[in-house]
């Protein structure tokens, strides 16, 4: 099934445009998962216990028209297909680990 | 009005717990606009035209509940009230210019 180009609300606003990429609950966690190696949509609910089949076959989509993931057919079904990040969503890894430094010590100054 | 300290989300995952705190799609643009010094109300609405007033108050309780906003009351109403960064809050500035930093390099991409 080829990913839909969904309409991109690109902004002119950079942080804007950032958000309606990788924005939401579950984008950056998506992509941390797969930072690792490709998984399969089992393997990333997994991982993701609180999120619906849904809601991830949405983000997933989205993140595949922005040519942020892509996916890996290994066959006709009902052969596994596997996610992964293209080398575009790679170069969001830097910004999930800021991100993830900045929730570390956010979780510790409450804990405190 | 003090701020209503919300239950903080805490998660023990980082990401969860930051996307908890400046998640969404107005935190960081809120942050990012109050980053050269405080501003009111009014002068915040102005930046971000696209925000309804009961969403910019939710948000902004919501970072005041986090201890990255504060409010400055400066006389008896109706004196103006300003919101400005707390220190903690300025923690996020090195996480807002990486986001916009690939926002940037995601509009380029797609105006290629």
């Amino acid at each position: 099934m080829p990913a839909i180009r969904r309409r991109n609300p690109i902004s002119d606003c950079p942080l804007t445009a950032a958000l309606a990429a990788v924005g939401g609950k579950w984008k950056l966690i998506i992509i941390y998962w797969l930072a690792d190696g490709r998984r399969h949509f089992a393997g990333l609910r997994q991982e993701m216990s609180s999120i619906s089949a849904k809601v991830l076959t949405q983000q997933l989509n989205e993140l595949l028209a922005d040519d942020i993931v892509r996916r890996d057919e290994t066959g006709p079904a009902p052969a596994p297909v596997y996610y992964a990040l293209t080398d575009y969503g790679r170069s969001l890894l830097p910004l999930v680990e800021t991100v993830r430094t900045w929730g570390r010590g956010h979780i510790e100054r409450f804990e405190a």
